[in-house]
C-alpha cells in the first residue's frame, strides 16, 4: 500500500565527532521517505526553494519515491543547522530558517489520494491538520511532532491528535505532552488525547509500543532494542527513519495484527541504526533490502532467548 | 551453587515523590542477598553496629540468608541518605556515614570456603580484594563499583578488575573507567582490564551484555529490557537486585552456556523491576518464586516477536 507523507525537505549543516558537512540533503519527509521505500511506495508533500536540483532530485529517484507533491517555490529551502558534539544523543541547534516552508500552503495531486497509508512528519500542526483533513479515507494514519510545538502551539496540535491512529515521539515529548513524568502513565495520558498507538523512542535505548486497548496494568506492548553502535557518524534523521521503517513495514503488510506492529518497531529500530551510521542520507542511500534483512535478524539475537 | 557476598548492609533514609522513609534496612549486599536468596544459598560478609537488631536479623533470616559473616561491631551501621525528588534514575546523595564499615576487616568464615561463586558488591577496592584474594577457588566471580572509585580510587580498581570474570556496572561508569564516550568501545577497553563479561545497567531502559570473546564488529551479546513500570516507587537497590538475580540464578545453573547468560540477564532486569514498588527491601520481603517467573514471562513478551 501506498504511503504518503507530509514534511521537510531540507538542507542541513551538521557537525558531529566524526566531522562536518555543508548543506546535505536533509528534512523529516527525506529520512522518512528514503527508509519506508525499502518496503513500499511513497509519495512526498513538501515545498522546496531554488537551490533544489537534479542531485537532490536524483536522491528520491534512485529509490523511486514519487516526488510530484514536491512543490518548488521561489526562494530557499528549509535550512536546519546543528551540532552533536557533547551529546550525541541530542542535537543543539544553532539555525533554522523556514524560508519557503514559511508560507506553504499544502497541495496533494490527484494521483496521491488513493494513498491509504499517511504519514506527518514534524511540522506545524496546523499544515499536519490541512493534509489530514483532504485525505478523509486513509486507513492509517501516523505522525511526529516535538518539544516546540507541544509547549507553544498545543491547541493546533491537539487538534492533530484527534486524527491520529498512530503518535511517534520521544520520551521527553510524551512526558512534556502529557505533563506527567511517568512513562506509562504519560503514554495512557497521551493516548486519551487521539492516537489508540504510541511509539515512545528512547534514541540509542530503542523505542516502546503502547496500546490504547491494553488491559489495565499492562505497561507497554513491546519494547525494540536499538543496536549498540561502535560508532555513530551522525544521528540526524535517526528518528525519521525509525519511523520510515516502523511505517514503511506496516504498510507493506496485508492485515496491521498486533504481530506486524512488532516486527514494525524492529524494522523501527533496524532503519535508525543505519542512518547513524553515516553523515545525513549517505548510509540510507546505499542500502540494499538484504541488509535491513540481516540486521533485523541481528536485532533478534540481540533481545531473543533462543 | 552458593554464593558469597561481601558489601554493605547500612540503613537508608529515602525520599521520593512517593513519600520518605528513615533508616530502613539497605546496603548492597542486602539487596543483592534476598534477590539472589530466590534462586540459590547466599552467605554474607559485612559489619553492622550496636543497631543492628533482631527485626534486621529476621529479614535475613526468612530468606534462610547465611549471616555468620556479619560482624558485629561497636559504634554504629553504615547509613545513607539520600533522595530522587527531580530524577527516579539517579540518586542525589545528602549524607553517607560509613560509621562500623571505616574500620572494616573482612574475614571469611569456615562454613563459607566451599561457595563457588563470589560476589563483591560495591564497596572499597581494596576491602573487594582482600576478600577475593582470601578465596582463590571460587569458579566465577562478579563485582560492582561506582563513579567514586573509579575517579578517586583507580589503581586499587584495576587490581579487583583483574580477578573479576564479570563487571555490573552502569553506562555513565563503563565510560568514565574506559575514558571513551562511545558505549561499544568502552565495553570492550573495560574488559580489557579485566572481566571477560561486562553488564551495562540502563536503569529504567534494561541493560546490555557484552562478552569479551564476541567476534570483533558484533557490539553486545543481548539487550535485556527493563519493565515500564507504572509505578516507581524507590529505585534504591534496584541496580543491587539487578545483580542478585543475574548472579543467583547463575549459580542455580549446572553449565554456564551462553543461554544461561542471556536468561541471567532477564531474571536479573525482574529483580530490579521488583525492588522499584516498595520502599527499600520491602518489596522483596514479600515476594514469591512464581511472582518471579511471572515476571520473567512478561518480559519474554515485552521482547520477542512470536
Amino acid at each position: 500500500m501506498a504511503i504518503t507523507v507530509v514534511g521537510s525537505v531540507a538542507y542541513d549543516s551538521i557537525e558531529t565527532p566524526a566531522g562536518r558537512r555543508e548543506r546535505c540533503l536533509g528534512g523529516a519527509a527525506t529520512y522518512f521517505s528514503l527508509a519506508a521505500s525499502f518496503f513500499t511506495d511513497v509519495r512526498v508533500i513538501a515545498v522546496v526553494g531554488e537551490d533544489f536540483g537534479p542531485e537532490q532530485e536524483a536522491v528520491f529517484d534512485a529509490r523511486s519515491i514519487d516526488t510530484r507533491g514536491i512543490e518548488r517555490a521561489a526562494g530557499k529551502s528549509f535550512f536546519w543547522e546543528g551540532s552533536y558534539l557533547e551529546n550525541l544523543n541530542e542535537a543543539k541547534t544553532h539555525n533554522t530558517e523556514l524560508n519557503v516552508f514559511a508560507a506553504f500552503e499544502p497541495k496533494i495531486p490527484e494521483a496521491y489520494r488513493d494513498s491509504e497509508f499517511l504519514f506527518l512528519a514534524n511540522i506545524d500542526p496546523v499544515l499536519q491538520r490541512r493534509v489530514r483533513e483532504q485525505m478523509p479515507g486513509v486507513r492509517l494514519v501516523a505522525g511526529d511532532t516535538m518539544n516546540y510545538w507541544i509547549k507553544d502551539h498545543r491547541a493546533a496540535l491537539l487538534e492533530v491528535l484527534k486524527g491520529l491512529d498512530v503518535l511517534l515521539i520521544n520520551d521527553t515529548e510524551t512526558k512534556m505532552l502529557a505533563g506527567n513524568s511517568n512513562l506509562v502513565q504519560a503514554a495512557r495520558a497521551v493516548m486519551a488525547l487521539g492516537p489508540s498507538s504510541l511509539v515512545v523512542k528512547h534514541g540509542e535505548y530503542g523505542a516502546t509500543l503502547f496500546h490504547k486497548s491494553a488491559p489495565k496494568g499492562k505497561g507497554a506492548e513491546l519494547r525494540a532494542p536499538a543496536l549498540p553502535l561502535e560508532e555513530v557518524v551522525d544521528p540526524t534523521g535517526a528518528g525519521d527513519s525509525f519511523a520510515g521503517g516502523f511505517f514503511g513495514y506496516l504498510a507493506s503488510q496485508r492485515e496491521l495484527t498486533p504481530a506486524a506492529y512488532r516486527r514494525a518497531m524492529f524494522y523501527g529500530s533496524v532503519m535508525g541504526s543505519f542512518a547513524c551510521e553515516r553523515f545525513g542520507t549517505e548510509r540510507l542511500q546505499q542500502l540494499t533490502r538484504q541488509e535491513i534483512d540481516d540486521r533485523f535478524t541481528v536485532f533478534r539475537e540481540l533481545t531473543h532467548l533462543d
